[in-house]
């Protein structure tokens, strides 16, 4: 923690950056999807840290998770009063040290925050694809990221690395493109979703497609589906604590009152938090974009798409380095499942360092400034670099 | 499970039932509740199963969780193909033997199920109470309860049993009239909620109250707010499984088919699951009793309401006989919070028998046909009612 706050008042950061943009559309010339659509043109929104050396050695992608974008590190202006979503991770001396190292973050296609998906102009109609928009996988939107990488001329990537969704992408850059990286950090992840993390998708979805304004996907001449939408997040934010930081963080703490009002209003903190989680959500963030990446995490399945059903003969498709981490109080991506990836990559004769680091803030925690996490990332990568 | 199987075949039951109302109006002329309002005229639908003996010691208060009501036991008719919620539980033989006791469950208060709540008529209005009514405590049912057992004319109860929001009934009975039952039975329940289970509830009552047709609660003339009660129903299932239970129930299996859909169907045996039991649930519940009977069981706190914030002082005011039961695999109020209500029993000398029963099936384990359940639930009872 105390790492942090001293970042935070030196203001170690990038600084100011700018969201670039690189829209491609062949080759062949569209990207094949996992369905066997096409999709095209695929515009990413992407940003870069850093500098690239001359050999083109030093560069890292990072990888966001559900509600993430291009903006892990910096401001976007000198008023900007927050940085990107992973500045505690990204910047001058941190965990990936941006004196070091070049650094690419790009918004997953699917999302809403400048890459191609669902609120994106669809080029046969004219208007957003809304539910025409094909469902894409995680395996999807590595192949555009690899396009990206391709465009940046970086043969081989120093390391990829991400949490939960990001950390999915890890996982399949490290199967799919095994000679495209030298390591992978997958953080507070699965090969696959269990029943119970695919049940809380299900949920979030049902609030969404039950609300009228969501209108099949066709809402962006309307009215938005907010309220489904806060729902949906509320549910999402359930799974990102866990029993104990939402004990320790709000336990039966009523609302600025002593009693209890006999109504329906928010009297607990926890409801009060949950509800403004869920109304800000929706300021940021389409719904149909919440669709589409919640169904690619649930048909994430290392094992199936890449091992005949066999964890063990997934890895046996890559020979890079791993750092795994999971966290004590991950209930969404409990540390066994993490074990279970680690046991199968050693079956391989891999390269692989595993921690689980305790921490009580559940499945968020790879988001929170924990010096264990900076440290180990940093030492992995000081390891990858100077081999 | 082969003792359920057993009953089941043999059709051990209570056999054909009939629902009964009682309605009271006094004294003093109406329910007074805990948030000062009177409520009245009351009406309670319940049921019982045996025969009460001529000393009227061998009666047993079932208690009902959030979807129950008053049909514990038996069939409403011989055609009727299914039993009441407890049948594995209630009945001649079984843990609560029919043959020796006799068995009185009632729907709560705030319910729909023929007792006194907000689809009921509002005597003022004329017309369905909707959100007019009153927001009633665990407390409160348990005030209605008792004006049922003085009815029946039972001084002194064996014992009150149930499970979850059941339990806290039964921890509310022996507090607040220790001195009219012998022993209490709470099972898989807590004191209070922690802010899990509140948050939990929360999403449900926002998923309610976030489709239109709920508008306000006043819908009884209009659609049922039926996408959102589904919605809040699927949140509550997650919270009835385990990780465990759904991995081994449901896993990743799919639907009926070999591969992925690629739309937002129900690919997962999991995601079917949760909709059927959405779209079930409408057809027999009311969206406002929900809201009523979550809110109920959130506002529920032992320690606040009798102990002055103290879980052992609440105690000190029974002298009750106890047999708490928790399961292993119940992530809504695990094992620890059962622990801490057991040992502030104990502080107070009470006589108290815990039990952890190892269950994969997780919170609704309770329901479920376990022998060592049955066999504890007629063990302990033997024993207060041979003294």
């Amino acid at each position: 923690m105390s790492e942090y706050i001293e970042h935070d008042k030196a203001g170690v950061s990038v600084g100011v950056v700018e969201k670039k943009f690189y829209t491609f559309a062949e080759p062949p010339d569209k990207l094949l999807l996992e369905n066997g659509n096409n999709l095209g043109p695929v515009t990413l929104a992407y940003e870069t840290y850093g500098t690239l050396n001359p050999e083109k050695t030093n560069a890292i992608l990072v990888l966001h998770a559900l509600s993430g974008d291009s903006h892990a590190a910096g401001y976007y202006s000198k008023e900007d009063p927050k940085p990107g979503w992973w500045d505690i991770m990204v910047g001058p001396g941190k965990g990936i040290d941006t004196d070091k190292y070049f650094v690419v973050c790009s918004n997953i296609i699917g999302g809403c925050m400048g890459s191609t998906g669902p609120s994106s102009i669809n080029p046969k109609t004219g208007e957003p694809y809304g539910f025409d928009f094909p469902v894409v996988t995680i395996g999807d939107m590595v192949k555009a990221q690899k396009v990206l990488i391709d465009h940046l001329g970086i043969t081989k990537l120093l390391s990829v690395i991400g949490g939960s969704i990001g950390g999915m992408q890890a996982l399949e850059w490290s199967v799919r493109y095994p000679e495209r990286i030298v390591s992978a950090i997958p953080l507070a992840t699965t090969t696959r979703h269990s029943a119970l993390s695919i049940a809380f998708n299900e949920v979030a979805r049902q609030a969404i497609m039950s609300d009228p304004n969501w209108n099949k996907g066709d809402y962006y001449f309307g009215e938005n589906p907010d309220l489904g939408l806060a729902v949906a997040r509320m549910i999402g934010h359930i799974t990102y604590l866990s029993d104990e930081s939402m004990r320790r963080k709000f336990g039966r703490r009523l609302q600025g009152k002593d009693n209890f009002s006999f109504d329906f209003g928010a009297d607990f903190q926890i409801e009060s938090y949950l509800r403004y989680q869920g109304n800000k959500f929706v300021d940021r963030f389409d719904a149909n974009s919440f669709l589409y990446i919640t169904r690619a995490s649930d048909y994430f399945d290392l094992e199936k798409q890449h091992g005949e059903g066999s964890i063990v003969k997934a890895f046996s498709r890559t020979n890079v380095k791993f750092l795994v981490v999971s966290f004590t109080s991950d209930w969404l991506y409990p540390t066994y499942q993490s074990k279970e990836m680690v046991k199968a990559m050693k079956k391989n004769g891999l390269d692989v360092s595993f921690c689980e680091i305790k921490a009580e803030c559940g499945h968020d925690a790879f988001l929170m400034p924990i010096e264990r996490l900076s440290n180990l990332v940093q030492g992995f990568l000081k390891g990858v670099y100077e081999e």
